[in-house]
């Protein structure tokens, strides 16, 4: 290691350390994101197929190779709620190495079972996850088990970075990385990577409003620290870089962009419909950056690589984003009719929806609310359609339907 | 063309002409599929990252490619109300050929926009795909359009055959490959280039319980037609096979197997939960006949390739087929609590399900129901755990708080 700052040599070195064991995952160019961006062209680099379904593999695993074999006797320890936990988890059965993962006590029972079936021992200590954190360090004090930081380690920024040199391979035109930030590793990374090779690839990260950390600390050039956090993307929910990440970024990140928890969604259902894919929302985040009329980059006419970096997530939460975003995408909406005549007007309503093509996602025998005419049953549906334009047509219809006395809905 | 029978050759033939338009989709290897089913390893053909989101512009591009000067000029007609419209429409713009895509009434606008989308023209006649079927026949006899059968045709046959000579070169090991039924055009083709190559691998076709038809056909040696068929799996929800891709299929397919509608939905959330992937329910089906336990398919020590064959899925049914799946995984479970002490029990109960880790999905004041006892509130809620016992021990837990004194729920 070079000091603090990783060098395209330790990243090589990474390369060869998980070569065999860490998936070359493949690089998916996109004709319909490369149109709603502007580009050239799109490339996916799907890390959300990697083991253990997010990137952190990598980076645990070339850190837990690096270990003497009294630190691996030893044993290592890590707090994570999500990907770090099951990277260090597999990167320990595999090096045949002990591991144990301190969790918040909210820890979801599912991510428990995924960190225990690649046999970690799972230790639930903390109710947030900084209690975790300290906990595991404490721990690790008095255990001499290592210590594994899910980002701050120039081991596991080099290990991440191996990334940037899949991408400099199989996306050999590429002028923009689209990277999503939480601690900083992951862009770390990548941007050594890319930057030591190609010097003129921007790299540009990608952060939640309601978790913009890194923009402030690049832009003032040092590190600020938020007082609290709020977004749906949890993979990447930090309040700061720390010493060693930001020590590297610094180097390499040329720009930081803020996307909403809306446009989150709506790159996460951009990644299904279109790409068939199912991302985390932290792994959407570059997409959602790239499609967004928000931000002002200008991708016009370049090559944009966007990385996934993960893809755990909950697939009744996923459901949730999916409708979420095709609400924002205005392919979905929600109305409330007044229907005299029940429940014949309501055999009514159903034939005209699938008559015009709409799918019916929800149809509910809803209360009454004051607004409500008594002599009117109220009934709640959700309808799938191509776009604002065909449910608005759709409303209409259902509007003239005899029977049906008022349509509310969530369309403008 | 050899007659009705395709040759490898005429499959080596589609590949010339298709390649560099159709994209060579992925092999996956699964782990977690392998253990699954017992198989040595699984190699998934991603079939649903296809251009339109499925295999069917494999042979359609094949066959209108063959078009003479004159027949493209006349235009092409085709019926459907899946993905075979998208990908004649797609190839139709590729080759610079008009395209009229006749489907019935109640298809979805998003899959009559998507066609669309692709330059085709589309044509809403019939109540039923059967009519649009005879519509498109009849006005193609008027205009002196070419009809483009979605399968029942030997180019359309060799150019899905594409896909087996793909998996000769991505997964030289393959001993057993599962395909979805609907007409059999896909499946006769892949037989055709694995079977002329080696020999020894074993074809086997999966079709739904509901839609079984060319187990019957293969078996007896003629053609099986089923007076209705009744699946979630709308892509291949055939009545039987015609006469080409019969003539085709008995020459090349070993086994068929049948799966319920249950399975196939457990299937698609696998896929999405496993592979980060999103089928459609046919193109999951194969996945479905490889970890159901109630084929007698021995997949044993075997290395089986499943062709995911499409991903065109509405999102809002696709939330509701991972839902279903889920609760068929003993992952999810539907209770309905009777509560004393409203509203303040139901914040007990929502801790309660946060601190031993499930996540909580949907909560309702639910209507009374003449078997609630008039002075509790019904709650019905939904929840996602790790597996049955530990959603056994959520609902325990539940049933133990005060002012909590009745807990049904959907698992056994």
């Amino acid at each position: 290691m070079t000091g603090d700052v990783v060098s395209l040599e330790d990243v090589e070195a990474a390369r060869d350390r998980i070569g065999g064991v860490v998936h070359r995952t493949p690089l998916d160019t996109s004709r319909t994101f490369a149109e709603l961006s502007g580009a050239a062209s799109v490339g996916l680099k799907l890390e959300n197929v990697q083991r253990t379904g997010s990137f952190k593999i990598r980076g645990a695993y070339n850190t837990m190779a690096q270990l003497s074999a009294e630190e691996r006797e030893s044993g290592v320890i890590a707090s994570s709620a999500g990907n770090h936990a099951q990277g260090v988890a597999l990167a320990g059965d595999l090096l045949d190495i002990d591991t144990s993962i301190v969790v918040p006590e909210v820890t979801p029972a599912a991510k428990v079972e995924a960190t225990r079936g690649y046999g970690a021992e799972v230790i639930v200590e903390g109710d947030i996850y900084e209690r975790s954190y300290e906990y595991a360090l404490e721990r690790a004090d008095e255990t001499g088990e290592t210590f594994v930081h899910p980002f701050d380690d120039p081991a596991i920024i080099a290990g991440q970075g191996t990334i940037g040199l899949e991408l400099l391979e199989q996306y050999p035109e590429i002028d923009t990385v689209l990277v999503a930030i939480g601690g900083g590793g992951l862009i770390s990374g990548i941007g050594t990577a890319l930057k030591a090779v190609e010097p003129d690839v921007r790299v540009v990260g990608v952060q939640p409003e309601g978790a913009l950390h890194a923009k402030p600390s690049l832009e003032r050039d040092e590190i600020h620290e938020l007082a609290d956090v709020d977004t749906v993307a949890e993979g990447i929910a930090d309040t700061r870089m720390l010493e060693t990440t930001f020590a590297n970024a610094r180097e390499v990140v040329d720009d930081v962009v803020g996307v909403s928890d809306r446009e989150l969604a709506t790159a996460v259902t951009l990644l299904a419909e279109r790409a068939k894919t199912v991302a985390e929302s932290a792994g959407a985040a570059p997409l959602a950056a790239a499609v967004s009329s928000e931000t002002d980059l200008d991708l016009e006419g370049e090559h944009v690589a966007i990385v996934v970096s993960g893809g755990n997530v909950n697939l009744t939460e996923h459901a949730e984003l999916t409708r979420t975003g095709l609400h924002q995408l205005e392919r979905y909406v929600e109305a409330r009719l007044a229907v005299a005549g029940w429940p014949t007007t309501v055999g009514d309503v159903v034939e005209t929806v699938e008559s015009e093509g709409a799918e019916l996602d929800v149809l509910e025998r809803a209360r009454r609310s004051n607004v409500d005419h008594p002599n009117r049953v109220p009934v709640t549906i959700g309808l799938e359609g191509s776009g604002p334009e065909h449910l608005i047509r759709v409303l209409e219809a259902l509007s003239g339907l005899e029977g049906v006395s008022a349509v509310e809905h969530s369309l403008d």
